[in-house]
């Protein structure tokens, strides 16, 4: 089935707002079984809506819509649909008490404004909106359907999740089954060339969609059939295979990240860990501290931006620093070791390097890392040559870490 | 002048990819006195490219179109374009010298393919793309134009400021003048509020858009005339009278962060900052590193994601811990304290909060948020109710700790 979605909004059109929203709604509607042919997203404007409509119309089986459903004079969405299905508006008793709810629970008095959010057209199936004020419209058209939602994102997503997939999928029979592999220590297009042969090998209903990120690369398996259980049978299989083909580089699956599945096993282990960084300045504190309850097995870390914190706090000799550097294998050695003494923990992460854009030369230019794990007795040490980008620099050298972490673990 | 921007690209209609270049675009015409009409995302798909260039020309002054110039065959816009401007393609000297060029600093070969993407249609003119192997193309139509460009950010944003923009802009008297001022510490709609009067005084042809981010509310004031150097005269004295209306808010002015402007005022005071955080677990360290040249002034932090490291690190007294909790105001001071004398700076900021989903009491709901700056002599305190969501608490608390060093310098 063919889905069109035009997202209406000025704020779209003068770059204000990022359209995240079509590429929410595309990535739903894909894993789904639905074929987005097409974006529009265009003003608030009469005309542009009815325009959009109809071009919409003439390809797509289902047309998604957000915004223009607000209270003020700018949203004219719901009037210029009202006027496109020939429809007058009503008013509504179930949307009128979900407002009367929502309002009551933070105190507010309920205004004529707020009132007419609760009229709806005559001729559409009105969608509860849980989260906000304006309800979604459900409008049929012979075998055709045209649903309209509100932009807000908090809002628009439940629509979609939990009533309007549902209902579009209802007499659908054939099942989609996803599993995303994800992966990190090589690019895209190595990996490409390490499972080539396995990828070759899937049946032609199993397909696959590389999805790179900065440091990581996920590994879409999306199956087509009629039977879910078997779908995932298969789906387990091929997983299984690829997992004894490149077992270092797969570190979890769908929405794993690499500072859960790091929490996770240190929890299991019943063990600690504590950081000392550089280069990365508290990004892979914060990476760790974002997942709820690592204060369970994170202890903190000690920031050392300057040689003297190295020296004076993490206990990095004055011979290493002379010697050697800041940025070298000696130094975040030491600074491993200096970390788990103070910290009391049983692992530690060392880094430093140089995140640009200056302080390189000529033997350590922009983008030299090196990472230190420690253990209670032993410390295991990686270089990495990273690029020329500063924030990327930055976000890649913190996944290296915690990926080198991960396999010591 | 109405623009049309048309996106092509399989990964933006699956969602794999979200569409920032389209955003990019409308906010750089946007500046520039143009009026973005609709953005169109479509397939690589040859149908759907002539339908869409159809439809635009309908009602666009100029039509940009970004994606589909790659080397491999499901890139079809150039013969695409070729087919429709009924042209052919010839191979363009400057293009393939840009290509050897390209590949000569990395050392890899030219394949076929390559010599291939220098190749254009023979009525166009020809756009060198500095940075990739794709050139742009500029079909003129009576009065109206078609561009064309490579789909990866990199390569296209320089050709849209470097040369699009400019020769669109040629033959425009008409000028625009933007400055955007940056503030923190209260919400869009308190701002609104406290600024009525101001923005109800502003000339017809001064306009005002509020930009909110969480934390931030950027003010864009965007002047229309003819007059450069009037319009930027205008901008001045109402900006102007807004600082003295709210100067306690503003803290910058177009690409300024907090985190550059407190970079800024350390370094022309000749000071040095030092951190010790506990509930933004290293988000503030990773802002404050995240400005090129910080290791001038920032030291280190002291993440103390546990109550040992607060006591055994930064000494805080195990009766404030008992007494007061971690999350509390004698913490925050003691935290403040302790790292300013172990790292040696002159400014310390210390945080200590709950950021949830777990952890809150009555007494100390999730969100509540103490901050403590430090210098020498004194510390200054303030408490934060954010809210339920942990990596927005994170966010915010960031923020507002980030402006409270900030009002303190």
């Amino acid at each position: 089935m063919n889905v069109e979605i035009i997202s209406i909004g000025d704020e779209l059109l003068i770059g204000q707002v990022i359209n995240t929203n079509a590429s929410w709604m595309a990535t739903e509607l894909n894993l789904s079984g639905f074929n987005v042919i097409k974006i529009t997203t265009i003003s608030d404007e009469k005309r542009s809506i009815i325009n959009s409509i109809d071009d919409a119309f003439k390809k797509a089986d289902i047309v998604l819509m957000t915004g223009g459903l607000g209270p003020t004079n700018d949203d004219i969405t719901k009037y210029t649909l009202c006027d496109y299905f020939n429809s007058n508006l009503i008013f509504n008793q179930k949307s009128y008490d979900n407002i009367v709810r929502l309002f009551g629970s933070r105190g507010f008095p309920i205004t004529e404004l707020n009132r007419k959010q609760a009229e709806v057209p005559d001729n559409c199936k009105v969608i509860i909106n849980n989260n906000g004020t304006a309800p979604g419209m459900w409008f049929d058209r012979g075998e055709k359907v045209l649903i309209s939602m509100p932009g807000v994102p908090f809002e628009m997503k439940p629509m979609m999740t939990e009533y309007i997939i549902p209902e579009l999928t209802k007499n659908n029979t054939s099942k989609i089954v996803h599993k995303t592999i994800l992966t990190t220590g090589t690019g895209e297009s190595f990996l490409a060339d390490l499972i080539k042969d396995w990828e070759a090998a899937l049946p032609q209903h199993i397909k696959l969609a590389y999805l790179p990120h900065p440091g990581v690369v996920r590994l879409r398996l999306s199956a087509y059939g009629f039977d879910k259980t078997i779908l995932e049978e298969e789906i387990e299989t091929h997983v299984h295979k690829l997992n004894k083909l490149i077992p270092d580089l797969i570190f979890g699956f769908n929405d794993d990240t690499l500072q859960s599945v790091i929490g996770k096993l240190l929890k299991d282990k019943n063990k600690t860990l504590a950081t000392a960084e550089s280069c990365t300045g508290g990004y892979i504190a914060h990476l760790i501290t974002s997942v709820p309850g690592s204060s369970e097995y994170y202890k903190g870390s000690v920031i050392s931006y300057s040689n003297e914190v190295k020296k004076d706090i993490l206990k990095v000799s004055e011979e290493t620093l002379n010697n050697y550097g800041a940025v070298s294998e000696q130094c975040v050695i030491e600074m491993a070791k200096g970390v788990i003494a103070l910290l009391k923990t049983d692992y530690a992460i060392a880094i430093s390097g140089i995140a640009g854009p200056d302080g390189g030369s000529d033997e350590k230019p922009v983008g030299t890392t090196w990472v230190a794990i420690a253990n209670g007795t032993e410390v295991s040490t990686k270089k990495f040559l990273l690029g020329n980008e500063r924030s990327r620099n930055i976000e890649r050298a913190s996944i290296a870490a915690l990926n080198q972490l991960r396999k010591v673990l």
